[in-house]
């Protein structure tokens, strides 16, 4: 039983910081860099890089929409195609020679915020960022959320994927995740988040907020670093499953 | 006799226009691409790489400090080694990467404004650039100024190199450029700029304000595009070096 | 019979240049002055402001999303009634204090862009930029499309109002402009943009694309500096105006 | 006896904190409030001024350089009085009309960072912040350095000025501070940096590192809120000063 632990790095900018990295960084085996349009600059993603060099982990581009004051998370009306191709090269491309010179290597590509929430449901977007990564590097893996159209348009550009889940949030019965806006849709209890995961990374499927399991690939399990709290629970998800027997591993290793 | 006529491109931003790109593109055999810090975005970036790949124009990337208000013209005082590294990795591999979505290949770097400047007299500067540009792609050519700090670096750090003259600077006895605040500094005849780079490349030598011939290694000759009047310039230093029978070709292609 | 024409100026941003600032400030009689969010900065504000005060015109700002790289001509999907009062005002306060350093005064204020349609469109967003007017200066003069939310905003708030026609657009029977996405929708016929102004003008009314005759107050009409041949358009509907013996003078001189 | 607390707030950007706000809004009588250019945004800045209000804390712009990526802490090489006068006049604006919305008034001004360390030093510079201030209203009330450039600017412009010392920083025989590269430049402990407040303002002077007691007139003492045991230090100044029975009141309100 071999499972990956993601999580958004480097999310910082200049003067400013964002979670509490190191620890993180000793919990996830794979980590999503900021690369400057939400998050991140330079100096930063060369630090982050280093210290997943120095622990082992596998690093990954977390490209968003250009948008420093509202941190990537609102959607860009009217982006074309092209435009996110190119926004989407340009962010992987940034962190990969930043990781050359920190002499680590770009595993991953993950999008983030309202990138990745509009390609989700939209052909289009996320056609547009799986383009980018082939175009890029096609031997790059592609973090998709499982059943979403990330995972069609990474089978169409013929990228290896890795199909994720999220430790912290409930799942509806047709396996999308239950919307922000519900209630219930964000776990907080620690001991219930850990229990749940190792759930998930046995049967391979995840609970419904009724019940249903729900059969699905899972290559990596989301954890977050930003909320007070947030690196309990996720030490808390690693220690469970290392006391199951799983073998917590970057999946760009396995 | 083969020469080089490189440009700087692509200096436009978002909505913003900066000098007549398709005139240049046509007359430049390698043009320096802005990356988005001083100037420049990946839309645009990936106009002009496409522009330039129609055309068999080599591309290189223009990084320049993170100054957009600035243009990228002013030091940026107290900055670190490290610091430049990372920011000159940065740009570079995203016009890679951009570069890679449009089919083409990035073969060189130019520092642009005050990095330039400042690299120019800086040996710090001048190896950190080196550094970044060794460690994202050795094969990168680094295109340096003539008798410049630029010149030790990128022989330190075992890169080739082209050796750049200005078409329209006055140069100094010792092979420096005669400062802008000086009378004279800039040329701005068409006709005696273009006889000027004939005589520079057929004798590989510049002629100081004093009238000394300085020999120096010459691989290529930056023309400018964004003052009135640059492009007949331009025009008019390749139509004579054709004239006088030179083949005006990338360096990167020699 | 007297009417303003007022046009978007200080539209650059640093080393960048946007349309011919010198050349309509000599036509409009009103400008609106972008604050820095999608265009302008201090100094452009300064120098613009300057200008307007030697030339006895009129100035106001011209507030926009903070989206420098699309020039605020994109929507900002989420964004709260107080995050647009906020962004109106401080945008107001900005030019208010730089216009009172080069010895000017604001006196109206006029959305741009996506803010602009939006707000036309948007009672919620309409009442926000309303509301941030009235709390900063109540006197300034609201200037509004005519027929559209802002009008109505600005009634609420009992601001005074600059009812606004355009030029270069064609009008629907309902008054409200043709979409830009039709055929038709922007005229580029300089004698027939004059002729049109004219008409208006006289009239106070506008004739829509079937011919029908609509009423409407008409305080000043918006004309266009930043594309090729706006200059001359500009020129010609004020020297027709002035022909049929019209004053074209400010709104907030009247 | 009659004294000031002064502390830097509203230093985050979009979802970037810095600092303690709410503790520190507790304990200072007057905050300077960033105004978008090196830190903060409307939205900061009018919740900032919002708690002010409700606290009955005085308010001041607290102008910096246009670096967001440098917390304004970096020298802009080349930059005119010209330049920095409308910088300066810009963000005093914005935060008199976002000020306005939330129904507080801007009562002082502090430069920030390098724009502060520059000033202190330089004539022109601290000219150029005095005639914006003035420009914008003659009524603000200039924060400066004891000792420093920016006194006798603040004197030439004709402003009222509030006198300023610092709680943790170590002063020189000249009454200047101690340089931050020298050891024992900042004081870290909360005691001594309490019992050494009171001293100053009950003297009326300061105790430099060779014991020498150098008169000076104080009307306000800078406390920090962005470093770890800030809030406690800060807490402390205040506890010891009124235990000897100073007034901390606004010197806005003296």
């Amino acid at each position: 039983m071999k499972i990956d632990l993601n999580c958004d790095l480097g999310e910082g900018y200049g003067a400013w910081q964002m979670g509490d990295d190191a620890a993180m960084m000793s919990i996830a085996t794979s980590v999503n860099i900021a690369c400057g349009f939400h998050a991140g600059d330079p100096d930063i993603m060369h630090k982050t890089v280093t210290m997943a060099k120095a622990l082992g982990v596998s690093i990954g581009a977390h490209p968003g929409f250009r948008d420093l004051h509202g941190f990537g998370r609102r959607p860009v009306p009217g982006i074309t195609a092209a435009e996110i191709e190119n926004l989407v090269a340009y962010q992987i491309g940034a962190l990969q020679a930043v990781a050359a010179l920190a002499g680590h290597e770009v595993t991953h590509v993950k999008a983030h915020g309202a990138l990745s929430n509009v390609a989700c449901e939209d052909d289009m977007t996320a056609r547009a960022v799986a383009a980018a990564i082939k175009a890029v590097d096609p031997k790059l893996i592609f973090v998709v959320l499982a059943n979403s159209k990330l995972v069609d348009a990474g089978e169409a550009a013929g990228l290896a994927m890795a199909h994720e889940v999220f430790a912290d949030r409930a799942y509806e019965d047709d396996g999308n995740l239950v919307s922000r806006r519900k209630p219930g849709a964000v776990l907080h209890d620690a001991r219930e988040i850990a229990q749940r995961v190792v759930r998930m990374v046995q049967d391979g499927a995840v609970v419904s907020v009724t019940g249903k399991i729900i059969k699905m690939r899972i290559d990596t399990v989301c954890i977050h670093g930003d909320t007070p709290g947030a690196v309990d629970i996720a030490r808390g998800v690693r220690l469970a499953l290392e006391e199951r027997g799983a073998t917590v591993v970057p999946f760009a290793r396995r």
